[in-house]
């Protein structure tokens, strides 16, 4: 089943690309033996630069189950997951990750995946995007009024 | 002006708690002085694990601009990005990010931002969701398709 799945994952980053729609792909969410969900790069046909396939794909899979939750659920995407689409894997939580090209091989297709990955661990102040500190004292407030509502849904 | 964009994106994580619609976390996008887009933690509200602030403040804000960059944006958000939204942040492409709170402020409240961030530079063996390569050979012709395309929009 696992390269059933895949082969469709793949079948979606190539259509997208035939199709003029996006970049070459793919994913499914598979939840007891059937693809529940799929999804392909949508980026700049809905101008959504969050609109990656696996972003797709969780997303409708969390609508097709109504819940914010993928507990139980396997990803299969075309491409090793960037660090985008990576955290929101662990904020899904599925149950496996498989995955086909490597982020090395999205990077020699020219997508920014691997530059991502070097720039995360930078300390802030390193960055290639400049992120700056500021008012930590106030949000924090945030912080302690979560902690202290009762009844809070945790995700 | 800095400190009154903060002020808002504060704002809009303290209202999300005190609403009970999600978690303390709030983000704006300025552009040209004013802001563009806000967006408030909406996980649970909306069953998205990638509702988070920062994800629903540049979503709004590609829609309100027509584009899929946040070319000359600033973000401004209530706490240093997960890896997630980092990542969407890189793909956007805005300026400049400020944040209020760490990413050690949002672990100390019960959120898995420093975990993540822990994961994302393990071996894909390594990491705590497991992640498995699978037919790397046929996805590389999506690529080989995206790369031979004329005229495709590169983001």
């Amino acid at each position: 089943m696992h390269n059933e799945f895949m082969q469709r994952a793949i079948a979606l980053a190539m259509d997208n690309v035939r199709s003029g729609r996006g970049g070459p792909f793919g994913a499914v969410v598979v939840k007891d033996g059937a693809i529940i969900a799929e999804g392909a790069n949508c980026v700049t046909a809905v101008n959504d630069p969050t609109a990656h396939a696996e972003i797709v794909a969780i997303r409708a899979a969390c609508r097709a189950l109504g819940t914010f939750q993928l507990t139980a659920c396997d990803i299969y995407t075309s491409c090793e997951p960037c660090p985008m689409c990576l955290g929101a894997i662990y904020w899904a939580r599925p149950a496996h990750v498989f995955f086909a090209a490597t982020a090395a091989d999205a990077a020699a297709a020219g997508f920014d995946d691997s530059f991502i990955y070097e720039q995360l661990p930078l300390p802030t102040e390193q960055r290639k995007i400049p992120m700056m500190p500021l008012m930590r004292e106030q949000a924090l407030a945030a912080f302690r009024a979560w902690l202290d509502t009762p009844g809070k849904i945790p995700y």
